[in-house]
């Protein structure tokens, strides 16, 4: 439950290498060759770029999807997962000023986490907030999965894409990695 | 509702003079003389304090009451506003587990919202968020109020102390401030 800062450093080093770098939605983000992961802050390299995002408690989870959450955590960092994906997105000023209430009822109208508990043994996800630490992007969204569940990836995050909530994402980024 | 860092910089500077400083839960907060508040970031003084929190998106105001709160926008730094109070606080691990539902029945069955409403002509209050910026405090609620709306003050913290939420405060530091 404690917020725990992460650095996503991109550049030339680290275990990720990124096999592709795709904008969205919104201004782009320049093309890396390699990610790495830090807890904490970092600097940005030379040629690269930082995004930080902290774990935090949780926004939108109702008791019910909670229960279900903790009997199937995400594990990441399981040997067979050898790709991954981050997802930065940032939304629009009229999803941030709309009230707690009709912010919950869009995400429960569009079923996010739902889609995200469907998937859950496939794909290991990690959520990380961005908005309060005056970061370009709202959320990070990191994502590790087997080269076999790779089309159950496809699937979430093309499910999540078509529902109601993202019609207030104004910026996105889509990166794909592979480590050996 | 962008979200922007303010830093609470206790110490010997600043226009506002420190006429108390109460440790009513939890770890104490060193005394200080004056407290001076910056946008962004600031180093913390030879001997004093820093305490940063962010302003950001609601997280359990509805549409009723945030309705209510556009007619009634508290406004900060009123010439007749010559007192103030930073009351910091930190919830426990308990609270940060519920799930969002959960936290949210308990602040609406507090009336938390209710009571600032209440109290938004005679005290003008801003919330900052400190959790996801890793600091030792997850709120510091900075109040400011005319010497004649003292006892209207008085009742508005003793009216949230008061509440189901407020048993889930471990820490809280209470700093009164007074500017010529």
């Amino acid at each position: 439950m404690a917020s725990t800062t992460f650095a996503f450093v991109g550049g030339n080093a680290g275990p990720w290498r990124v096999s592709g770098l795709k904008t969205v939605t919104g201004e782009p983000l320049p093309r890396v060759e390699r990610l790495e992961i830090h807890a904490g802050s970092a600097a940005a390299p030379p040629f690269g770029w930082v995004l930080r995002g902290a774990t935090s408690y949780e926004r939108y989870v109702t008791r019910a999807e909670k229960t279900r959450l903790l009997v199937h955590p995400p594990v990441l960092g399981r040997p067979e997962a050898t790709r991954a994906a981050l997802i930065p997105i940032t939304k629009s000023d009229a999803w941030w000023a709309l009230p707690q209430d009709e912010r919950q009822a869009i995400v429960l109208a569009s079923r996010h986490i739902e889609i995200g508990l469907k998937y859950v043994r496939a794909v290991a996800r990690r959520l990380h907030h961005g908005r309060d630490l005056g970061e370009p992007f709202d959320f990070l969204t990191w994502f590790e999965y087997a080269p076999t569940e790779a089309s159950a990836f496809e699937d979430l995050v093309a499910a999540l894409r078509a529902t109601e909530e993202w019609k207030y994402v104004v910026r996105e980024i889509d990166v794909r990695l592979e480590r050996e």
